[in-house]
């Protein structure tokens, strides 16, 4: 091995730990205030190597948690990893669960909640250079909540 | 949603299914011949969007398998994401179990064996720009083979 700090054994096999933890993985849970858009979110980061041109995140919800409703120029492309709930993307709400993929493209807006009373984590890959998260106007929302299957998804209630 | 066939919900949403594959990815088993240097392992590429800097693949072994002996410039990001066996990693062996991860740094020599009698896979995250990988010198091998815990795994006895 190298001896580069960052090539150690212990740098380059980080054990998984119960509750969705990482040795050596900093666990950052996202700071609420009265306006969050979000809520019970934390963050992971797995691998932000600057020679990839990606980066691997896990964000996971409580139960009841959900992730910012936002779109980007950004592709995300994500894998459920645990527990089940919602994703809306686009106009389209869709339930998923362990291991499924979903691609978000650009500019689409997107939200995942974790609606079946358990966590919901997901791996989240990124482009390491990336836009900036832009949220929807509120008429847009209102637009959105036409559809009752996305204004009951957008209360917690998605079905 | 977009009218590209790319971004259907269909495209956008692909379940996971029994058995480690999902809707929409194509399974693709390595052809081995008599002088292949891997075992019984298959790629499915989840995400390879033309976007992104990275793609996001999963490979699998079956029970006793093995990936290639290899190193090359390109960095691994991996998770274990069903089972577990064997990761060897320059000189170093190490048991790897499901969600572990694993960075394998530039020009290290690694290959993974699902060494406890069961399939064992991974993610790996890799620059959609990427050399070729090498093969080791034989001398190389046997150098690596005077540690017993390195022969025992190369000869798929890890313990």
């Amino acid at each position: 091995m190298a001896d580069r700090d960052t090539n150690t054994a212990e740098a380059l096999f980080r054990a998984f730990r119960d509750g969705f933890r990482w040795d050596g993985v900093a666990h950052m849970p996202y700071k609420e205030d009265g306006s969050a858009p979000f809520k019970a979110i934390s963050r992971q980061v797995l691998f932000e190597d600057p020679s990839q041109g990606c980066q691997l995140r896990y964000f996971e919800m409580d139960a009841d948690g959900y992730s910012t409703l936002e779109r980007h120029e950004h592709v995300h492309a994500v894998m459920i990893l645990r527990g089940r709930g919602h994703c809306l993307l686009g106009d389209e709400v869709r339930e998923v669960k362990q291991f499924d993929l979903v691609t978000i493209p650009a500019w689409t807006l997107h939200q995942f909640r974790a609606t079946r009373g358990e966590p919901m984590g997901f791996l989240c890959m990124v482009n390491a250079e990336r836009d900036k998260p832009q949220l929807p106007a509120d008429a847009e929302v209102q637009a959105l909540r036409r559809d009752p299957k996305v204004a009951a998804f957008l209360d917690g209630k998605a079905g």
